[in-house]
């Protein structure tokens, strides 16, 4: 492992979650490790501005920011405050210093069962967050999440329909998410990649494997790089041939890696990245 | 609820899986239920002849048998036994008398990543085994399961990539199973749903609701008929605008229905089936 197989790691930091940010940061700078994904609730914690001065400090790059979206509601009152945050998110990219940030679009509504008006709603939203974005120099990036979460996380469950989604607006607002967890298991996924790409529509590639059995819940059940069904060469090569050449992001919810050492969750990550997705 | 409200209503067996076979044919007469999808394993343990007998003097269609498949094996004794399984399987369909045999059609082999490799032993499995189904009066019903279950039970995980199998071979020998829990998520399925009906290749129609949380595994999560997120009446749209007017058989596979009396699970079946799927 040296430092050019690892130029296009990052560590998303749920990877890590165990690992306050200081100790993500110092762990980073030792492991050579350039880029991490960010998630806004321990960025808040630790408070927005120290953690921009942080990252920035130690010379990392804020590949993404997790997460916006949940823009699916239909009562005006959680409609307008969804907004809001999200509003507040693009801040918080911004400020982060990140060009990215992802969007888990949201589910149904309590009682509904209107798939299409709730992809309906996320356009909408769409139309007043993405020029706000663009104007602080973030992306948007629709991630379309795994089928088993339609109906309580989020209503875009393939590529083919974040893409529906997202070419309505120009390309330097909103694009999407190519996470292998959620649809390595889409023959159609490799074509919409390339349709992704040929847009300039690819924001962020990001990394989990597919284990089973999946835990209560389906929610903390990635497995770690290597471990599952996923063959991770072969969709770096879909989307490096749709010309993209950014970060490569792993991101894992996996209760067993966060009940070790964070450290050496995070440099196993580093080794299986190396193992199983560069070399 | 008249004898008219229930006359495509079909119980699969596992819905009521605490019944014994004679307790549930009893159930569907008391009940005047007219249909019903069986298991092999029940069936087996019964004696299929017997069960022929039991169903064909109680005067019930047996609308499918369940199931075939498994047939993703790369090793050749592993293959050789799934194919005379399935042969077996094949006869006892027509044993029973129902012309469909329902096809889940297993995950990938331990170690493998190949969902593409996977599909194509399928396909060869197939040419084996739809000349043979049709010379008995079975067809074989490819069922696409939630791509959650891609990597451990079946590798075909849409209707329009069952469909890509099924229309290799003639109608009379191949379909497909349209399951409402399996594709509920999918915005392409409806126009695969008119694909398939065009080509006369809805062989069953089946229904269960998407409740969460998933359960650990998410085998045995299927949520009563109006408990959940799919739109019933949409979907029984759908395939009757294909041109599908036969039996529509309620499969659930739920802990909390196979811990409470069985007959009052199947009456309780059949009065959700009248209230969200046909009035």
């Amino acid at each position: 492992m040296n430092d050019e197989d690892l130029s296009r790691f990052s560590i998303n930091q749920m990877t890590v979650r165990q690992l306050p940010l200081p100790e993500l940061v110092e762990a980073c700078r030792d492991l050579g490790v350039g880029g991490v994904g960010l998630w806004r609730e321990p960025v808040q914690r630790y408070g927005v501005e120290a953690a921009a001065k942080l990252v920035r400090d130690a010379g990392l790059t804020v590949t993404t920011l997790c997460r916006g979206g949940f823009l699916t509601a239909t009562d005006p009152v959680e409609r307008a405050e969804a907004l809001g945050d999200n509003h507040a998110a693009i801040d918080e990219a911004a400020a982060l210093g990140t060009d990215t940030l992802v969007l888990v679009s949201g589910g149904l509504p309590a009682g509904s069962k209107d798939l299409h008006g709730a992809r309906e709603r996320i356009a909408d939203a769409l139309a007043v967050l993405g020029p706000y974005a663009a104007e602080r120099g973030v992306r948007l990036a629709i991630e379309p999440l795994h089928p088993m979460y339609a109906a309580d996380r989020c209503v875009v469950s393939t590529l083919a329909q974040a893409l529906d989604l997202a070419e309505r607006f120009p390309a330097h607002q909103v694009g999407v998410t190519v996470d292998t967890y959620h649809i390595w298991w889409d023959d159609r996924a490799p074509e919409q990649i390339a349709r992704a790409g040929a847009g300039g529509r690819i924001h962020t590639f990001q990394l989990a494997d597919w284990t089973t059995p999946l835990p209560a819940g389906v929610l903390n059940g990635r497995g770690q790089i290597g471990d599952g069904a996923v063959d991770m060469r072969e969709w770096k090569r879909y989307v490096e041939a749709a010309g993209y050449t950014g970060p490569i992001e792993v991101e894992l919810f996996n209760e067993e890696l966060w009940a070790r050492d964070g450290r050496e969750v995070l440099a196993e990550t580093a080794r299986r990245f190396v193992e199983h997705v560069i070399r």
